[in-house]
């Protein structure tokens, strides 16, 4: 019972904050937690001028992120009394790809006087999107190559991830991009501050960088192709290559000293902030999927079988579990395409009767929509409020909804949006099913799913599983706290593999839905509707989605 | 300029109330208006019971259509001061088919002790919905014998007709059937009332009865076919065969005194009450089309040419102007469309936003959709909210809207439901054009018409256009008065025929709308993709709204 005692740290960055836990090592119960909100936020202006970035920037200040970090750890430490004998190891996950980049000397580049003003030697944020030209260049390229690295990525560049912003920066900014000594996600450029080590894991270079474990980066003479200055881009992804659960290295004195912690303290190779909710839901091995349902939905499935599958956001092995390959996809809008309809189309009675009640709009929406029977209002929707990201991947793509009359009502609306996400999810299993990969049990996080119990009912009806639901709600931070107890590994107080810790620590929630036998024969029947649409307008039989973002002059590219 | 110093006067028979008007023949100005409503409005249970009648029945008691007659026409004489001897004719139009059977002594069945509590006896009202099974059966056999007269109904009979109706009584209440004398449209039972005339103006007969001017009505072995009770149907179809703008009769002693007019004073021939709104408009030839726009649309055009549209209302010789074939066609839904919209999915700070401005909801919203450019917001929709009445003809269709995203904001969906009924329209335009009906001036009268210069303005420019608005919001009843006018011929101080008075009492309104050629353009490319919707959806490409309606255990049928 000694391993009660030990502590572990997670520290998870997204967007605008990061937020540290600390977790009892033994039992995976979050003792303490700090969150540190950005002072900067996302920059609207070049650090120190008034000249205005572009609105599809998305760069940030690194220091936040430093002092984020000294903020939040300092203060679990504190708040919970440990001794710093008794914290055994740290993990740190964060946004992918955000990244910078370093000086020979590992110091930012956008910290020396010669590029402080220089957009390019900024944080790029992950939602950057002022690479969706060299994006479309790379999938385009990569595709006249038939190179098989698409395979891997769903046949298609996203202007998120790592390359295309490189890519950015060789063209825009060539002599940030030669002065530049190595490119480092956040995470990895973090836990180099508190080890005094440069690694890198792989598992950002999987999703973002086009490599994979058998093949590696794309060929030189790929990335020459694209842009001769590129041809040498291996030199500038320094760093020890590491796997998820790896202990990067050791917390160094003056670390230890800033923080309140031992020197030697391990500390985890950096992660991707949606892959550490696997840990936390309880999944400790393959065929398990679990849909991360926020503002959207990630969803990661592991498998033992790697496989093509269409459309999907990428498949790297070992980046989640080991020994296994993990597969990412998931869905433009899901709580924002909610928040969209109750911000515009719910009428001045709704939102009168739910404030009288002390109730939520969606609360109530909720509420009249369970008294619905599937297919009772006549609608259908497809649900790309905000394009589709997984299987038909096309940003351009918009929402539709069919079947309106004079007597629909705004909670027959409601429902069938909250039914089309989960047909969405069904046609992303399906294209999995068609690539030999099986969600044999379905699991959800994220705030959604205790918000509401209706959109977790129709999910176990429409997929026609028990969905298991996540225990905690600490989310990320708790995902890195279970990687950083592997690190440590079990002799000093930890686990020796990631399934051992997950089964220690991970807990999957009490409440799960299971699917109700008519309304699984209801929605299988609306589902055949559904995809009928989805190809037509997804898949090349009428591209009027295209047609109208065009004329309205409002097309995104993916 | 005797002429001016004559009166008219129009009665109006809507749904729940009547209206009359008092108009100088010779410049059309109204200077008397009184309105009625009807005190029983729809029955809901059998009078003198408590018992209940179905839902999909619209059943009305004849005596309110008689006091309103009583009651205004008393009313605009006191109120006017005119001298018996100046009001020259009355001229009286009625929704259509809103019949009752009557005895052999011209009393309605519903008053005799035999049949006061038979609903089949009561006065059915157009919208009266009991006799959708009859009007399928209906055109199913005329379909299989290949009868001529489909092509002058688009292909298919209404349950709102009279033929439909009369087979629902001869198989639900055949005692009803076998008693009555002679089944009347109300407005020429009130032609009879006023002059002890018994007719019937043809121009109900032509739409509501399958007659037309060639051919008559349809065979006895037809009707035979139908129902062995109906093989004698004309026999009890009794009077004097009249046109509108005829004089049907003349005003008796005994109404005369009642009603403090004069003895002897024309009666016109009974009109529909959508098709006096012709002459309103000045509409005095062919090739000019008319949308009366309310809560649904109801187009007429009138033309020299005799052809098959598709999916019309009907067609009939004389029914509004002589000589002319008045084709009638529509839409199921208009100001109902955008009311639907304007109750259920307009946010509360919309409505807040218009009660501080003193504005309406719909004013808000059109000035908001007025600064919008055609095409911007990326939306195309289909209007067919209460299915498609003309053209498709298929009140099983169902609304649909495509386009949406995040960004989406409520008036950009409104601006497109506007556009989706103008798309709708210039469908039933080239539905004519096909059959070689051309509509080469556009008026447009109706509530919507002043209410929403943006709806106007976006109709000029998806129709290509100018649009003429009509001068008078008296509607139909002044137009009954433009036929009691010619009624009394020109001797008496009215006019000798329909364009005369027309163009002497009928204004085209000074507000015009004219398309403005960019617009016109950005249209023309988003119609286009209307189109392929309109087709896909509603032409077999595929089925999806019936099939949901189905599902849904909504469907109706039409």
């Amino acid at each position: 019972m000694m391993k009660s005692y030990k502590y572990v740290i997670g520290l998870d960055y997204g967007t605008l904050s990061g937020r540290a836990v600390m977790v009892r090592a033994g039992s995976g119960e979050v003792i303490a937690e700090s969150v540190y909100p950005y002072p900067h936020e996302i920059l609207h202006t070049i650090p120190g001028t008034e000249e205005k970035l572009p609105a599809d920037y998305a760069l940030q200040e690194v220091d936040d992120y430093v002092e984020a970090m000294y903020h939040t750890i300092r203060d679990v430490v504190e708040q919970s009394g440990c001794r710093p004998e008794d914290v055994i190891g740290i993990g740190i996950d964060a946004t992918s790809s955000t990244f910078l980049p370093l000086s020979e000397d590992v110091k930012p580049l956008c910290k020396t006087e010669a590029f402080g003003q220089n957009p390019h030697a900024l944080l790029k944020l992950w939602k950057h999107h002022g690479a969706q030209k060299e994006a479309d260049r790379i999938t385009a390229l990569a595709d006249e190559r038939k190179e098989k690295f698409m395979a891997r990525c769903g046949g298609k560049v996203n202007a998120e991830w790592m390359l295309p912003k490189l890519l950015e920066i060789a063209e825009k900014a060539p002599e940030v991009y030669e002065a530049a000594d190595n490119f480092m996600e956040v995470s990895d450029f973090l836990v180099y501050l508190l080890t005094g080590e440069v690694t890198r894991c792989m598992c950002h270079a999987g999703y973002k960088l086009l490599w994979n474990e058998e093949d590696g980066y794309p060929s030189a003479n790929f990335l020459g192709a694209l842009n001769p200055r590129l041809v040498s881009l291996k030199e500038k992804l320094k760093g020890r290559e590491v796997q998820v659960g790896e202990c990067a290295g050791r917390l160094t004195e003056e670390m230890a000293d800033k923080l309140g912690l031992k020197a030697g303290t391990a500390v985890a190779a950096s992660l991707i902030d949606a892959h550490v909710a696997v840990p936390c839901a309880g999944i400790d091995g393959p065929d398990k999927a679990l849909m991360i349902l926020g503002t959207s939905c990630c969803m990661l499935l592991c498998s033992e079988k790697l496989s093509y599958v269409q459309g999907i956001s990428g498949c790297v092995k070992n980046a989640v579990l080991p020994g296994l390959y993990a597969y990412e996809a998931g869905q433009s809008a899901v709580g924002d395409y909610f928040d969209w309809f109750v911000k515009n189309c719910v009428p001045g009675r709704y939102e009168r009767e739910a404030k009288e009640r002390g109730i939520s709009v969606h609360e109530l929406l909720s509420e009249k929509a369970a008294r619905l029977v599937p297919g009772e209002s006549g609608l259908v929707a497809l649900d790309w409020w905000n394009g589709n990201r997984s299987y038909l991947a096309d940003a351009n793509l918009s929402g539709m909804i069919l079947g309106l009359t004079l007597k629909t009502k705004p909670e027959e609306i409601y429902r069938t949006l909250l039914e089309s996400t989960a047909f969405g999810m069904r046609a992303i299993f399906e294209a999995f099913e068609k690539g030999g990969v099986y969600a044999k049990e379905l699991y959800a996080c994220g705030g959604i799913v205790r918000k509401n119990p209706l959109m977790m009912q129709i999910y176990a009806d429409i997929l026609g599983k028990t969905i298991f639901t996540s225990q905690t709600d600490q989310g990320s931070a708790f995902g890195a706290s279970v990687y950083a107890a592997v690190a440590a590994g079990a002799e000093a107080g930890g686990y020796d593999s990631i399934p051992e810790a997950v089964r220690a620590m991970g807990k999957v929630g009490e409440e799960r839905y299971e699917p109700i036998p008519e309304n699984v024969e209801a929605y299988h029947r609306l589902y055949k509707e559904y995809k009928i649409l989805h190809d037509y307008f997804g898949a090349g039989g009428n591209e009027v989605m295209h047609r109208l973002k065009m004329q309205g002059g409002e097309e995104d590219r993916d």
